[in-house]
């Protein structure tokens, strides 16, 4: 596509870096852009240059944070024993909306993934073990995402954290709440079988 | 969803205005913007900034242009008494692609469409009946989208055209070329056997 403004086609260039944005919506994009008022379109572009300028990370857990600390690791009423190692605010988001858990987080920044040269020494890893050792940490959860790379990073976490004398559980697998038994995959519901619990302990009221 | 940082939240906030991307993708590519670097990041702020605050129109045909007369209309091996009406930049390049056209073009920058306050004021329409009145100009091409707001333009702009004395034609809608005749919709399949033409003009070698 070979167009008639060079600003344009830098701007459409820079939109199609976004992930899963190809060049036509790229486009589409850049023509919405221009029909907004400049002031508007200023303030969009001030918004992404600040957020990665000045955005800070919270000295406990990683997460990102405006404060040295965050609004979480702050809270005199959370459980500062129990640290909840998710992979990044998405999923602190995610906990949070379920009002189910009271501990602290440990936000890693990403997951091991060998294909795309990422390894512990790119995440918040050395972070976690840290903050393990400086004592007071009883358990930590590994709340990771259920895929290749996910349970890699859970796996080589368990190691580093067991040598360390803190218990380590993980989130629970199995069918979804509201799930038909036919619409679960098969590796899903064999692993709910083999993860079975008493009766009397599934159930919640 | 409620975040730990305000730069954050006005980032996706600002990506979500965006057509077509919801808080979610939105989010996904804040954290994708944060995990490049700096000067990477401002350069895309940079291009979309800039977009807005420098890019000009062409003074004949209103396309994006970074010169006062864009690379089409100042093409003197161009026929231009031939004007192609278009929505947008996106419909030159379509049009461009198919090597097809040898005329001139004019960009509406828009359909009329009633329902979004977008009326002829609102689009380049004066700019195209100035141009015609000056004259030079034969045949006028319609090559708006096949749609209501299209057809309302077209028809809008047919009437505008012929006080003038100018030929006024448009694309022709039919089936596509290399379609299957039960995958094509009624209306377009019906309108194309009410359209038909002699055989002998049909096929093009």
């Amino acid at each position: 596509m070979s167009l008639s403004s060079k600003l344009l086609e830098n701007a459409v260039d820079q939109l199609a870096t976004l992930p899963g944005i190809g060049r036509r919506t790229a486009m589409r994009m850049a023509l919405d852009l221009l029909r907004r008022d400049v002031p508007e379109v200023q303030r969009f572009a001030e918004a992404v240059r600040k957020l990665r300028e000045e955005v800070g990370h919270c000295e406990v857990c990683c997460n990102i944070s405006d404060t040295p600390r965050c609004a979480i690791c702050s809270d005199p009423g959370r459980d500062a024993s129990l640290v909840c190692v998710v992979e990044d605010i998405r999923d602190v988001v995610a906990i949070e909306n379920t009002h189910q858990y009271k501990g602290l987080y440990h936000v890693l920044g990403g997951v091991i993934s060998p294909m795309d040269g990422i390894g512990p020494d790119e995440l918040n890893v050395g972070e976690l073990l840290a903050r393990v050792d400086q004592g007071g940490v009883r358990e930590v959860v590994l709340a990771l995402g259920a895929t290749l790379e996910g349970d890699t990073t859970s796996f080589f976490l368990d190691r580093k954290l067991k040598e360390r004398g803190v218990d380590v559980t993980m989130i629970a697998r199995g069918i979804s709440v509201g799930g038909e038994l036919e619409q679960v995959d098969e590796v899903t519901l064999g692993r709910s079988i083999l993860d079975r619990k008493p009766y009397a302990q599934s159930v919640r009221r």
